[in-house]
C-alpha cells in the first residue's frame, strides 16, 4: 500500500497517526508541495483534486483523507477505530466530518492565513469564527467523555487532532479550552503515537 | 426518528432523498432559519453547530449531514447505499467527503454569495475555483461510470447531487459538463426520487 503525503500537511498526519497506532506497514511517498508535485499531471492521475493524502492499494485509489481513514480503520483496525454498526459508525462520522469542515475551513485556513498569507477561503477573522465553533463543540463534548466518540479512541480523535493542536498558530489559543488541552495530551500518550514529520 | 431540516438546505435535501429512496418512515421537523431557530438554545442542544440537518433517534443524536447519511444507509439500506467492506465503503466516502468540502465550500458558497450576498468563506471567484475542482472531478469520473461509486447508486451520488444541481446559480453553468447533466437526470429518474420542498 502506497500512502502519498506531504510533511507539512495535517491531513497527511492523520494517516500517519492511524497507521502507526494500528501498526500497519506501508510505503510512504512524499509529495513535494514546494516543487508543486501535487499539481503535476502524474500525481493528478492519482488525486484529481491535487491534494494530499492519497492511497493506492492494488487497483484501489483513494484521494480524500476521511476516506483514507475509513479504509485503514476498516481494513486493518478491527472494530475499534470505526465500527460497522449504524449508530456507532455514525457517531464517529460526526467528528470526522467536523474535521473536514469547520476544522479545515476554520482552524487550518486561519492558520494558513496568518503564517503564509493565503486567504482563499475568507478572511482570517471569518475562518476564526468557523474554527471557534469547532473548538466549542469539542470542548463541550469532552465535559462528559474522555474521547470524542464511543468512550474510547477512534478515528474521530485522529481526524480532529492535527488542526486542533495547531489552532494557536491560527490565532486561537487553547488556554480557554482546558478539556481540549487534556484531550490532546491523552491522544499523544497513546502507545505508538507518532510525532509529526521533522521539517 | 426525528429528522431536523430546513426547506432551503441542500444538506437537508440529501437526507430527504435517501429516506425516500429507501422508503423510511420518519418525523420531519422544519427548523425555520428565517426565525433563527437554528441558532436557538433549544436547537443547539441537538446540534451544537447551529446547522441542519440533524437526527434524533432514541438516545442517538447526529448533527452532521454525512454522518446522518451513513446512519440511514447502514440502518435501513442494507448493503446497497454504503457497504461495510473496507474498499467499497472508502470508495463511497471519497465522494461524500468531496460533497462536504469543495462542493459545500465551492459550489454552494459561491451560490450563496451570488444569491444572498453572503461571502463568509472567500470571494465568489475563490469559491468558484473550488467548485470547478469538484465539477471537473465528477465529470472525469462519469467518463467511465454511470454512478460515482461502485457502479450503482449509493450515498456518494446523493451527497453530491444537491449542490451540483444548483451550481449554475453560483455562476458555474453545467453546459460544459454533459456527463454531469446526464447523471443528474439519471439520479432524478430513480424510483421514489423526491422533489425539493416547495418554497
Amino acid at each position: 500500500m502506497k500512502v502519498y503525503v506531504w510533511k507539512h500537511s495535517g491531513n497527511s498526519y492523520k494517516l500517519r497517526v492511524l497507521l502507526a497506532l494500528i501498526g500497519v506497514e506501508y510505503e510512504e511517498v512524499m509529495v513535494n508541495f514546494r516543487m508543486h508535485e501535487h499539481k503535476s499531471a502524474d500525481y493528478r492521475k492519482i488525486n484529481p483534486r491535487g491534494q494530499v493524502p492519497a492511497i493506492v492499494d492494488g487497483e484501489m485509489v483513494l484521494w480524500d483523507s476521511a476516506a483514507c481513514l475509513v479504509y485503514i480503520a476498516r481494513k486493518f483496525g478491527g472494530k475499534q477505530w470505526l465500527p460497522s454498526a449504524p449508530a456507532p459508525m455514525a457517531e464517529v462520522m460526526n467528528w470526522v466530518s467536523l474535521a473536514g469542515n469547520e476544522m479545515l475551513y476554520g482552524l487550518q485556513y486561519a492558520r494558513r492565513g496568518l503564517t503564509r498569507g493565503i486567504c482563499s477561503a475568507g478572511t482570517v477573522e471569518q475562518m476564526q469564527v468557523n474554527g471557534r465553533i469547532a473548538l466549542d463543540v469539542v470542548e463541550a463534548r469532552l465535559a462528559t467523555q474522555d474521547w470524542l466518540a464511543l468512550g474510547h479512541p477512534t478515528i474521530a480523535d485522529i481526524a480532529c487532532f492535527p488542526y486542533v493542536e495547531t489552532a494557536p498558530e491560527g490565532g486561537m489559543p487553547l488556554a480557554p479550552y482546558p478539556r481540549i488541552t487534556a484531550w490532546l495530551a491523552r491522544c499523544k500518550a497513546l502507545p505508538q503515537w507518532p510525532a509529526r514529520w521533522q521539517t
